[in-house]
């Protein structure tokens, strides 16, 4: 690492700053950074409330202002310090960064753009890696794998829920009259979602004598097949937890440090090169 | 296999493009139903919404007429094409085939046929088979073997549930007034198993003090007995792994190809003969 | 037992016939005592719904004594077959009985006897034994072995929950006004038990933003709390799986026969004495 | 002990009283401790009562007063008779103890001083030790660090859920009007927790087919992911309890003690010293 330093340009200076957190200057952007995010979010929701929106118009515009010109610029110095910038342009983080950017210049071109203010909130999820949250990298990333071990068994359960979904709705709206609320058998289906759930919002509720039995079933039904997800869940975990011990280590040592050609992250502590891309870091 | 085949005549190739899924017509047929399936369900869904109904009834009429002329073809090509007819109608599918067929003829002579339309949704369940999912067969055959294993456990808790609502039923039944919606027994049973599984509509709910206080205890005993199919079904589902484990093999392998005479399938790769009517494949 | 059956007099002719289901007239009188056991609470459930009562008063009110009759028959004819009365009549099977054939002859004398209606439903508890569900008998025992181990950990929890309820009822009172219906503390109480444990009726809601922040909070912990009954159980439920295992037995066989003298159930197949007083089976 | 006992002053008879229950005395204090606990919780709950609290106003006041003198002395002798009373004072229990003692008189000066009555509830927590539940000690201690082991993961679970509400909640106030309750992103997220938790109130409902289509999404989301924390407790309950059955004792045992310099609990049952800071026991 300290050779390679030696030669860096401003752009490797830049890369630093922005994709890793080992230098003094790399964690305070990282901390400026996190604590924009944050207020970014909230700004979408403090202008969503009507009470507040009139009342404080211009200080909102002005903070989204200052918000908006950072990420510009952050955007910005991340394609030009990275050594493929179309790789990170077209990355799941690049994408959510120019879609976050972008709302409030396109709002005096279109009206309507606040769909976009919605992606926001998925740059929270850059938190784990700016608090430097190794251990929970970690975590979240023994609990991917157990989720991904039960992906087809949670893709099977699933299934056989909206099936059951489908058939249920449709003989409850045969059942039950319009007056309490199954108007039609996407809505009884979704009635049967919310009963079978759980969720129960009570708003669309049966009526009939035989209705209530139906739905009393589907309440066990529910009730019971809930079993099915978490203990296939949970088998998985215990087998995570068993294998990464018998590996003799229980978490493996990741770094913060980013490639500077492909922004891959999570390598090893004494890696030398990008388990991704094979250049040097 | 290959030597059969040279023998077949056209009930065996009719055989072939529908129950087995190894030559490209027989894929093209799959792909067919498959969406021919979707179809079917997806317009029993909308002919119930009343405005979709009311300005496409027509455009409607003409799919459903498409969709029922080709399911009737494929129910006699199946009938026709399979060595032991009486063995694929009186089956699960041969039914459901059957049911989800005759619902537009019958609306000629019968009104409300559409009774019927329920059937269809089941048809759903050939989807496993369709997309060749060997593998979440597999899954969901683990996932049958384990509920299975726990079926004497689950009745046991569900009888026991069901006591405990009847008698939770009965007591609020006298605690609370008939304006807070307990106006019979059956009602409060009703109540009570929506709250015990944690539904919760709303519709009815306790008004009184001790009406309350009850109703609480419930909301608890609810929140803590549904650990007990969860843990029924975690362990059995945990056994079951270890047991594929000991095998050595997690998944066998199974092809897609049904049996000519009783169509039964989930046949093994290498299989020569049915494993349940001995016929050769 | 062979031996034994020579030398009964009537009593203990009338004792196998009511305790144990070996003989046919054991068996006969085991599905009528079925029968009407399910009659007796559906009578209950019907005379519940005004509808029906005011239309079949006078059927309900003669199918009732005829259920009454023989509730009082069979319970005279227990105390007199066995050995050692007081020991049934002050059992929890023997009160059930007393109590859930009283109320008619009761409504007679005091208005408001329906109360003793109630009692009814844990007749349904024999049910296990009267369908010979020898095998469910043994998972239920399971069941209950696992449910006795995990006790004082349930107990902590559902303690600390309960603590929890309090402190998060007050402060909801605090801050929510009477108008979203938090009118005083046990209200509040009330409606924190609805929310933590998700049932959720919606008839008391939070109106104020703390409300619903704090309510939010309230849902996660209840959501992720109910996990913990879950851990308990399951584990428990995986140790009893494996110390069966380990004695080589899954199911220990019990017989359906009863003890003549103190009405103990569950004997060994193979069983001289009862385990419990000792005396000849 | 014996042989300390002999030099105690009256402070030590009054710790020995008042921290520890080995003594008649002091288990005398501890019963009458233990229901002037749930009496002064019990008050605070029917005072706010309106009916209540009319009728019996001056009765609840003269129980009030009682119950706050006698947790004035017990504070001022808790005080007086531990060697470091700092400790104590800014312990949890010390500032649980002095908060729950003062609003009575604090009401005197300030109105609005009710919120401070929430804080005895806390003192709930307390009855583990009076009732001399060391089993239930052992039990609670497994549980927390059952749960303290599976921090990380559940703070991880948490935080991606948080983060799952933010976005649907965002994209559910795009979609839905006003009217359905939907008026502003706060809300939104409200709703959205409100129904990924199964709570599901009822009070804003999605109105749209749109809405409702990404309602159900959320429901069967929120199903399945309750078996992440579900899992995550269960392996490490499973963990916990092998590892106390490989040490050879499932339970340590303690005693009631506590030190009478820093009221540490949970000592061995033959310490003599100390755990936290080795002073004589």
């Amino acid at each position: 690492m300290e050779k390679n330093n030696i030669k860096k340009g401003w752009k490797n200076r830049v890369h630093e700053i922005i994709y890793e957190a080992d230098t003094p200057l790399g964690k305070w952007f990282d901390i400026v950074l996190f604590i924009l995010i944050i207020i970014s979010v909230i700004l979408v929701m403090l202008e969503s409330v009507d009470e507040i929106d009139t009342k404080y118009h211009k200080q909102l515009l002005v903070m989204e202002w200052i918000v908006t010109i950072f990420f510009t610029i952050e955007y910005i110095a991340r394609v030009i310090s990275i050594h493929k910038p179309f790789k990170y342009i077209f990355s799941f983080y690049g994408i959510v960064d120019f879609l976050s950017t972008i709302p409030l210049y396109i709002s005096y071109i279109f009206a309507g753009s606040q769909v976009l203010l919605a992606v926001r909130a998925f740059r929270l999820l850059r938190i784990f890696r700016i608090l430097k949250l190794v251990k929970f990298l970690g975590e979240a990333s023994q609990l991917k794998q157990a989720l991904k071990a039960s992906r087809a068994k949670i893709a099977v359960f699933i299934y056989v829920v909206l099936i059951l979904s489908v058939i249920m709705g449709t003989i409850m709206y045969l059942i039950e009259d319009d007056d309490a609320g199954f108007t039609s058998i996407p809505r009884s289906i979704y009635w049967t979602i919310v009963t079978l759930t759980t969720v129960g919002y009570g708003d669309i509720a049966p009526q009939t004598n035989l209705g209530q039995f139906i739905a009393t079933a589907i309440m066990i039904l529910g009730y019971g097949i809930i079993a099915v997800p978490t203990g296939i869940v949970t088998v998985e975990f215990s087998k995570q937890g068993k294998s990464n011990v018998k590996d003799g280590k229980s978490v493996v040592h990741t770094s913060t440090q980013a490639c500077p050609s492909c922004s891959a992250e999570g390598h090893r502590d004494n890696a030398k090169h990008c388990y991704k891309c094979g250049s040097e870091l």
